[in-house]
Parts: structure tokens; C-alpha cells; sequence
């Protein structure tokens, strides 16, 4: 089967600003990785209504799945799931099934569900909720759009709830060799093994250690047997100095 | 005077398959707001050709600077210069300047300048070199695009090496309220304030502390008087609970 295709959309005019250095992404990444999606995209954009509808139309159109995260709160700044509603032409409202959530939530803990807290139960019209474990509000998905929270803890344990019910290929493999050469020095037999295996792909990422220069060789494939082949050759390639 | 716009292009499959973590990010977001340039959108896309391409078009038209990180090393997954020079129209070849730079970079080493790390010296027709002073090989800035090197280390000296170059605004200034409520208690009273000063942009954003939940006020603006005029509201409105 086809690997299935998903961009990630940070909302946040903090990441933009550098007051919070995003995690999220990174995440997500690897998680996708290990359920055999392919992140294809990422983006980030500011608190701004059309900026959001505008990116979240252009790749939900472009790959298998979107996910976000941030602006799903109580908040002014909070305004993810009217602008996704609005992207997907869905009308949106506070739900029974979300506010019902909210209600035992803040029951059990004394608290008022007040209008602030109440808009976190504004979800589309046909979207399915995401379950939240760590503070309930739920997040939800609408089309191949799947909303949630940008605090990293909420927004992790929601791709758990998520990733589980979206169907994956298999999975993305890699295996790394770190060869103790730069990699001006292997650049071009590391270039002449790439063409001849379009079957796998090949990454060069340089590091120092020591003060001496090296290359972290990355071959990804979904057969692993052709990254054991390709590392093979690499091996006798580029053995370490002696 | 305006304040000019940016966005960032991170490129590279190994940001996306999530082996690693992206950094320049957050080093070029604070970097911008403090120069007084705002970043308005950023996006990761693989090493390929025509997404590169097309992403460099669609930020160069819609913001004043891009800059990219990533893919202008010696390897073949290297792509970025050529497919930013073909994304603006430019003819790319091994430019005189580079190789100089790079010629007397590797004969101080005892290295040889061979073919892959000639590839360093392809500079598009018109750009102007942003210095390297980590390990040589030139970024350069072609029209409003800067293209820099994707290790952190490279690519944060080049920022240092581009930003005096280009104007900008006064800078976007911030002050945070740590207000010991959480958002749910103060977004009805925080929303009004936000609503009656459009002057500044207000964000909250949620912390747990010792089980407790809070609220981080972060009002933006250039103008550090209304800052300082919504701080003080702020701080009327949400004392510390005695």
C-alpha cells in the first residue's frame, strides 16, 4: 500500500515570537514515523483567523492527514476550532458530548463551567472528539484534520488517543552509519551509492567530535532488507581509519 | 515605519522523519523579534527539488525576507542552492569568490578542494555571500532569500553575519504577568482588556506549578507605554490570591 501523507500546522504567535520553542513538531514526527505516516509538511503560523483557515485548507487538500496544534483553550487567543470549522465549511457550537465532558471535569474539582471554559466545548458539526486524559477538554477531528491542545503534555497524550484509529503503512526504517570521515571526503562515492539505489534513501549529516569532522550516513526505506544491503556496501565503502 | 515581515523555510527530511530535532527555528525567531523583524510564517519541507522550490516562490512573494536553513553541504541530498537559484530565476554555477574562499580554507588544512566540496561554490548569478566563519563554505542572499547552513552552530554565525545587514523595525517588546489563576477564571476578564486595546496583542498561556494551575500574560507591542499602560490593568485585575 501507499504510505499514507500528513502536515503538521503549529498555531502560535509565541513560536513565531520565540517566547516558546516549539516540541510539538518534533513529536509528532517521530510518532508518525513509527505508525507509517510520512510527515510531508510542516508549518507554523500566527493567532490569526484566516492565517489558520487559509493553511489548514491548502493542506488538508495536499496530504492524507493534518494535524495541529495550539490555540484550543479558553482564552481570546483561542480560536483553532472556529477557524478550522470555517476552512472545512462546518458549523460550529458548543456540543453536548464535549460540554457533558467539561461538566463532570469541573464538577469534580469544584469548579465553575463558566463561558471562558464553556468555549472549549465549541466543536464542529461531524467532527469526532479526541480523548484528553490530562485535562479533558477535548480536541477532535473533522475530515482528515485532527485539532489539538499546544501544551506539549496534552498534545501528546491526544496523538495517543488520535494515531491508533488512522491506518498506517509500514512503517519508515532507517539505520545510521557513522563514518569517521567529513563528509567532503565522501561525498562523492556517497553520491554514486544513492543513484544506484533509488530504492532507499540516503542522508549525509555532518558532526564534529573532538575537533575532528564526521558524517552520520542515514539510509531509510521501508524494506529493511535493502537498507541491510545498502549498509553492507557502505560498510566496505567507508571502513573506519585504522 | 512598517515593520518588515519574514518567514523561514527548514529544509531537510530528517527534520520530518523526526531523527532530528530542529533548532534554528526558535534561534531565528528571537533573533527576527529583537532585530525588529517579524516572523510571520515558517514551514519544513524534504529534499526535494520542486518543494523547495515552490515554498522559496510563495514566501518570497508574500514577505519581505525568507531564510532558509539546511542542504547546502557537499553531499548529494544537498540541493538547496540549485533549487533556490531555479526558484528565482538565476543562473547557478561555481562562482569565483566561493572557490576562492573555500580554496584557501582547505589548503590551510592540508585538505584537498575536490569535487563534492567544490559543490559548496555553486552560487547563483547576483547573490551576495553571507560569511561563514565556522567552517568557510559561503550561505548567500539572493533577492530576499537567505540560504544557510542547516548545522546549528553554521547556521546561527551566518544569522549574525546577515542581520546587520538588513533594516528593521523598532522591535516587538513584550512583558509577562504570571498570574496565579487559571485561564479558565481570567479569560472572560482577560478578553475585554484585549478587546479594548488593540494596540497590543495579548496571549495567555497555561502552566501547572506545584499542581496548580496558572496563567503566563504576555502582552506584545513596539510602543513600550501601552505595555506599560495594560500591564498595570493587568495587574489591578489579577492580583496575586492573598
Amino acid at each position: 500500500m501507499q504510505t499514507p501523507t500528513a502536515a503538521m500546522l503549529v498555531i502560535g504567535d509565541e513560536i513565531l515570537s520565540g517566547r516558546t520553542r516549539d516540541s510539538n513538531m518534533h513529536f509528532l514526527a517521530r510518532a508518525l514515523t513509527d505508525h507509517g505516516i510520512r510527515l510531508a509538511e510542516a508549518r507554523v503560523v500566527p493567532d490569526i483567523h484566516d492565517r489558520i483557515k487559509q493553511a489548514v485548507q491548502s493542506l488538508s487538500a495536499a496530504y492524507d492527514h493534518v494535524f495541529t496544534s495550539g490555540g484550543i483553550g479558553p482564552t481570546h487567543d483561542d480560536i483553532t476550532a472556529d477557524a478550522v470549522a470555517d476552512a472545512m465549511g462546518a458549523a460550529i457550537d458548543v456540543r453536548a458530548d464535549a460540554r457533558a465532558i467539561l461538566q463532570a471535569h469541573y464538577d469534580a474539582r469544584g469548579q465553575e463551567l463558566n463561558a471562558a471554559r464553556l468555549r472549549m466545548a465549541r466543536i464542529p458539526d461531524g467532527a469526532a472528539l479526541i480523548d484528553n486524559p490530562v485535562s479533558a477538554a477535548p480536541g477532535f477531528s473533522l475530515g482528515n484534520v485532527h485539532v489539538m491542545a499546544g501544551v506539549p503534555s496534552i498534545f501528546e497524550a491526544m496523538v495517543a488517543s488520535v494515531l491508533p484509529r488512522l491506518t498506517g503503512g509500514p512503517p519508515l526504517l532507517s539505520q545510521s552509519l557513522r563514518v569517521l570521515w567529513p563528509e567532503g571526503e565522501i561525498a562523492e562515492a556517497l553520491g554514486r551509492v544513492a543513484a544506484a539505489h533509488p530504492e532507499v534513501s540516503i542522508g549525509s549529516y555532518p558532526f564534529t567530535l573532538n575537533g575532528a569532522q564526521g558524517s552520520n550516513v542515514v539510509v531509510r526505506s521501508q524494506d529493511g532488507a535493502a537498507i541491510d544491503g545498502v549498509m553492507a556496501e557502505l560498510s566496505r565503502l567507508f571502513p573506519d581509519p585504522a
